[in-house]
């Protein structure tokens, strides 16, 4: 029998409109007391008339304090669920998606909060957020095995919220082998090497996959750069498109490293020249020394962290894509990307409208892209939507 | 010389952020009356201080009385920049669409307002909505010829918006000719007839084509509903991409022979079942006859023509797609479209995550489309951008 949750009168409103979430200050803690519940514990969340409105999986010390994974109040989450979840989710995925190369899980909006794995064909990346999910890590694991029984299986906890939720962070192989720490992947046609041991999050960022190629029709032929490359997801694939030239700007020199062995498997070395450097001084140098692009594709880190950080990071935005547009040749095209869940929709087209404007150019909008269907969107939980990518065609003021 | 228009103070602004329209009671009409203007005429627009901002196209009639087609004050419409603007707007879709089948010019966002032109290969086909452009026609079907020198040029001047502006309607096959007055185009690798001479508009939608492509990632071996089907744009293709089966509704019996005739085109007319009627009580039949689908197509007509209409108009968006949604089997996916302007873009998401919880079912959004790269969107002007659609996957509740 699980212990219940009683919730402040109304706040049930979100929990029935489609959300997930249960906010600590929402419970009714003279009648139910969150520190009566254990980090991980599951509970039936009530509505304060009493009537159940599901099971949610809880740490009280979150603001956060629980996260519904049914609505029904007999439904845990437990070994036998989470295949069938695995299963769902993977049926969503294949609906789309060729090569099993895909975000399989994708927490909240997959049924399982605090849980993310990437596949790359026979290699499955875990990565857990939560104590909840922390505690249910071995029949993960067996669930993944059921559904998929990929050869190698990795645990990427390393993530800064685990930190949060009083984790400690490792990585680990939990099954089979993984050569050179990497794992190979395709997306869109072109080869990739995902470090999913060294590099960020689970190594491979597949929530721009439908951006960059709408990118590789547009890049026969033409001068591209590629800024904030990491291991050369635009740039190499447009390479792979027939490309010119590329140039792949990062701050990191493994990053590089990384872009150019992406390169040489498919065969486009010698097309790729890489920079190594601060993003906003290396694109400053290539403007003074006189360099110019057909198509500049700027996909920053998330420059808004939180809430707070909206007026300084959209700046940051304006700043990036101000340099990037003086590098365009005529009739050039700006992408513009953004991961930033707390920019608005309607931002980034606005700060190109204002560069235009501020260097004299026309600014069309010509495609505004977002994550692919593998990171789906909970359409109560606006939190689940952030990826944009615009593409604007940047021509001379008529 | 040109006549000059003064503005009142402060109202330059709009113009100066990228804006491209003049409204009347934003003329400085006391310096410089209206009444002297005539429709069609162009003016140079003048901020209230005296200084240039451009040059208009005027009916000194509407509320839009002025629309900006160049930021230089000598810059004239006419003849040459004609066909300079169809050159670049043509390079913009090149870069984008094979087949010569896209719309070539879409308005404002081309530097030409009041002009569009679909190009169906050898066929184009030009709505003109406005005086100043009526006044320009021979100047732009000569610079028709002379940028894409195709076989047949058709004037489809019957629009609603002539009638505002004091012009006649008309269809007149200007030059060439046309075999059963239809267009042939290839969208997404599927070959169609556009009854160009007879159909809504130019005869094709063009917008929904980026749209159309995903859906034909996701038909193979699908049974397919496809409501406010017109010619079968989406039908047609989705039977084409391997549905097993695919029903298209429309209120119009020679949308539907068109239908057929498209299906036959590609072969796949053993696959189309088409039902005339009124779309709200086809679908009530299909589903009282027991009838369930895998993936329901959702495309209507404007529901929200003005502003004032928002809010009936987003009752009917909700009807329509409870009805779909209820015609969905177990893992379905619905594809909620909308070409309201009015309608904004997160009321869709938003509708069918209401739609979900009062039918009971989980709702995830994979994917959210928007007009193609052809319809470029100015960012200054909001009324550029209105087409949606939302790929949602309708999944049992949790």
């Amino acid at each position: 029998m699980l212990t219940s949750l009683r919730l402040k009168p109304k706040t049930e409103r979100r929990l029935k409109s489609g959300h997930l979430w249960v906010y600590s200050n929402e419970v009714d803690t003279a009648q139910t007391p969150l520190k009566n519940i254990t980090a991980g514990e599951q509970v039936v969340i009530e509505a304060a008339s009493g009537k159940p409105l599901g099971v949610a999986v809880m740490n009280p010390d979150q603001l956060i304090c629980g996260r519904l994974i049914s609505r029904s109040p007999s439904q845990l989450l437990d070994a036998s669920l989470i295949v069938h979840r695995l299963q769902v989710a993977l049926s969503s995925r294949e609906l789309w998606y060729p090569h099993q190369c895909y975000r399989w899980v994708y927490g909240d909006s997959d049924g399982l909060p605090g849980l993310v794995i990437d596949r790359f064909g026979d290699v499955a990346v875990i990565q857990i957020s939560s104590v909840a999910m922390e505690m249910l890590r071995d029949d993960i694991i067996d669930a993944v095995h059921k559904v998929a029984s990929p050869a190698t299986i990795v645990l990427k906890n390393d993530g800064k919220l685990r930190a949060v939720e009083g984790l400690d962070e490792y990585v680990d192989i939990v099954h089979g082998q993984l050569e050179d720490d990497c794992a190979p992947l395709i997306e869109n046609d072109t080869r990739f090497m995902a470090p999913v041991i060294h590099g960020q999050k689970t190594g491979w960022f597949y929530d721009h996959r439908e951006n960059r190629a709408q990118l590789n029709r547009l890049v026969k032929g033409k001068r591209v750069l590629d800024v904030f490359s990491y291991v050369g997801g635009w740039g190499v694939q447009a390479a792979n498109h027939g490309a010119s030239e590329v140039h792949c700007v990062d701050a990191s020199a493994q990053a590089l490293d990384w872009v150019e062995e992406n390169a040489a498997l498919n065969g486009v070395e010698d097309k790729l020249h890489c920079w190594e450097g601060d993003a906003f001084a290396a694109l400053k140098q290539l403007r003074d020394n006189g360099e110019r692009f057909d198509i500049v594709v700027v996909d920053p880190p998330a420059f808004i962290p939180r809430r707070k950080d909206v007026k300084a990071g959209e700046q940051a935005y304006k700043r990036i894509n101000q340099i990037a547009m003086r590098l365009l040749n005529k009739d050039g095209m700006i992408v513009a990307g953004s991961c930033s869940m707390h920019l608005a929709d309607d931002r980034l087209p606005d700060i190109l409208r204002v560069l235009g404007r501020e260097l004299d150019r026309e600014v069309l909008i010509q495609h505004v892209g977002s994550q692919g269907a593998d990171h789906p969107v909970q359409p109560a939980i606006p939190e689940t939507r952030y990826l944009k990518a615009v593409f604007a065609r940047v021509l001379p003021t008529r």
